[in-house]
């Protein structure tokens, strides 16, 4: 029987029986063996809910089904009080968004998933694809529930519109809001001047909604927001972690890193950064600014657990991120395109540490009025270097691998210094998983596997950040 | 005889004679000795042009007379190539935009306003009013025309509609944009969310669309973008000009100054900076930030020829500043209102220096890539130094003047080190009004002549920092 969970929602306009969309034989870890995957026993069923008052500009839909009393029971925190438990995921169908959604409802919290989806758009209009199938959200959230028996509520709207996000946080009143929410690609944000002036406007905005949804509804809840370490651009002296103690004229004050973005998405973040830190001066809002590095892998514990749980893959120039991409190249004997001389430092992170950071950060959270700046990434390397590691790992898998160094779209340095601290979330308990021990597994071989879905014309740079102009690209594949 | 002097212009709607609105014998400097006020030879003839197939979303209008033959001719700068002689001021109808298009005009160069009047709109929904009765912008430049014989372009429209604004750069080619047309008010930014949503987007769009502008159409052209010492708040160290040098764990770079902006306003101008500063980098745009303090006083030389050229004066708690305001609360008899303690030190410059540093600016400019930051001050008070001074000095004019500290509405320090560079405009060329001898004559004895104008339920502050909430305040008087 279809039940209704949310008191929000009055109508039940849809209600269908549909089995799962995959045997759960073929899950491929080690979940299916462990707990079990009945798939005869488990249906799925849809249960579409809107609350009609709302829809005028917004859709609210709650997706749950009902535990047939065999499954698992959801775990919910401990009796402490002061245990957040109820987290808002804000664009939690995206790449880290999902994975980390999964993540924080695994280990117990009760989790909403906030999104528009025009992550998705992105994709359409641009002629793009992940690497890999993914599901709707729907049906994500619909196979969750089944393997697991947790919920996952799904708000399904823009909080740059702040009557959504108001409604939104009414109804839902988290202890925590992760916000993943933006635009996200710094190509992107390089096509043209209306997807710069979208970016930023969706960013710094939806932002600002948010820490008003904050301050007017939920004024103890805690702001966990992505940043990127590409605020702080290539300085000539270490990268601190968002605050630095500067002795001038001799006297000495603890300020704001100072922060060289290079695209209009990592300035919108830097943006973020600066209104946030005002508002928690202001209003007392408790928030931790996740400045995160070049995020790769795809794999988590909880993705991995039925391929309608698949997270997204982006290999393209644009949403693809550097290593990302590399290992599709490798897997489809495509040259791995370093741009410019290829000495950029950055800083990176499997996604299981991604999902692990948030978990941290929710776990921990700040004081109130607190502004705190993690450096989110593990491991420091030079492009090259990922090259070079790559090519390695790919000759042990029979691939022939090639580098060729092409134009570099960006303007960035191509030989700097670069050493950032990132101590903090190691100290609140992170163990790092490192990328010599995933590279293989848990990137080429997947890349190999999916390679037939390789469309070769998305890998090459085609955005410049010298020749972004004003005429709207309408791109596509 | 009317005459169209704009080849983008095509149609004359409506051409009208009128008198000027006031007889030139009122005009209140000497510049009607020098040239001559004759009312009865000089006429307005108000020639209203719009390009019919721009009229959609925007007006595009022109607003010019012709020369009788026996006014002085415009004067342009010299022959040099190099030397900037079309002057963009986007804002040019506001505080600071109209006294700077005004000497911009009078120093010989070409000028065109930009400006979709918002700035009266907010006066009419809040109820507010200038301390100075202004008047339209069609006739202060026809006024303007009619004493100098200078035309001043007029565009009327919104930067944040590029298609507005790409067709005002390619109709105006500036050599220079300067760039006033912003939400410029921290207490506005502070009324409701919808204002600091609004300030945001509208500032940082605005700006975003003007660098785009440049680098399409004038990618030579001067950007002389207005932002605030606020952007820096208060550390604990000297605030240095844009940059400081940072030794750090044995090395040493130059970075931006860290900032912590204190208001959504504020922070625009920090997000403005930011974004500015990467297009410098990227796109070799040449831009200079003048990081201004708070404005004093009225006049100045162009804007004093004439009444008609009369420029606002604030007063009020939203959009006044603060030495403005206690100038008009001495005339009327209201005590002075003193935030806090009063500790609080800003730095602050007369509007002659203004539009004196403007023209340095624009003389001088900066070279293309180069993100060249001023700050534009000339002095530094504390406010209960302020209210000292202008205690004083009402005593000597026999007024009465009281101070009262009345509970702060900001979130700021209000005793705290305060020491801020400010050479670089001197080392151009800056000759400074010094308030000690403008104080009586240019503000206070102002205030006096004007008092009957004083809306006294506007002095007190109805907009809290900390109580600000995402109801939107339909405030009005």
């Amino acid at each position: 029987m279809a039940q209704l969970l949310s008191s929000s929602c009055s109508l039940a306009f849809s209600s269908t029986n549909k089995p799962c969309l995959k045997p759960f034989n073929q899950c491929s870890t080690s979940f299916s063996n462990t707990v079990g995957c009945d798939n005869s026993r488990t249906t799925f069923r849809r249960l579409y809910l809107r609350e009609q008052k709302q829809m005028k500009r917004f859709a609210v839909v709650n997706a749950s089904t009902v535990s047939t009393g065999q499954e698992a029971p959801v775990q919910t925190s401990s009796g402490d009080p002061f245990k957040p438990k109820r987290v808002m995921v804000i664009g939690g169908d995206g790449y880290c968004g999902w994975a980390t959604a999964l993540h924080l409802s695994n280990k117990g919290y009760e989790v909403a998933i906030v999104d528009n989806l025009v992550r998705r758009l992105f994709d359409h209009q641009l002629g793009l694809d992940s690497l890999t199938p993914i599901s709707s959200i729907q049906d994500r959230i619909q196979c969750w529930k089944s393997l697991t028996g947790k919920s996952i509520e799904l708000y399904i709207g823009d909080i740059c519109e702040f009557e959504f996000l108001s409604e939104t946080f009414k109804s839902y009143e988290p202890d925590a809001v992760v916000h993943f929410g933006e635009q996200r690609s710094a190509p992107f944000s390089m096509i043209d001047r209306s997807r710069a002036v979208y970016t930023q406007q969706n960013n710094v905005i939806g932002t600002l909604n948010v820490l008003f949804a904050i301050k007017e509804y939920r004024e103890d809840c805690h702001l966990v927001k992505l940043g990127t370490m590409g605020e702080y651009g290539t300085p000539n002296i270490d990268i601190e972690e968002g605050y630095i103690t500067i002795t001038h004229n001799g006297r000495t004050d603890t300020l704001p890193y100072p922060k060289q973005a290079s695209s209009f998405y990592h300035l919108s973040k830097v943006h973020d950064s600066h209104n946030i830190a005002f508002t928690c001066k202001a209003w007392g809002i408790r928030a931790t600014d996740l400045n995160q590095g070049v995020v790769y892998g795809v794999r988590t514990d909880e993705t991995a657990m039925h391929e309608v749980l698949c997270n997204r893959f982006d290999y393209d120039a644009i949403f693809g991120t550097a290593l990302n991409r590399f290992c599709v190249q490798a897997a489809v004997g495509h040259p791995l395109t370093v741009y410019g001389k290829g000495g950029q430092t950055r800083g990176f992170l499997d996604i299981r540490d991604t999902v692990q950071c948030i978990e941290l950060a929710i776990a921990n959270p700040a004081n109130p009025g607190e502004f705190r700046v993690f450096n989110q990434f593990t491991e420091q390397f030079q492009v090259n270097e990922l090259a070079n590691l790559v090519t390695k790992a790919g000759e042990k898998l029979g691939l022939d691998v090639k580098t060729i160094s092409v134009p570099n779209p960006r303007v960035e340095l191509e030989e700097h210094y670069y050493n950032c601290k990132n101590t903090k979330l190691v100290d609140l308990g992170l163990r790092p998983h490192f990328l010599s021990d995933s590279l293989i597994d848990s990137l080429l071989n997947f890349a190999v596997q999916y390679k037939d879905r390789v469309d070769t014309k998305q890998i090459m740079p085609g955005v410049s950040w010298r020749k972004v102009g004003v005429k709207t690209k309408t791109v596509s594949s």
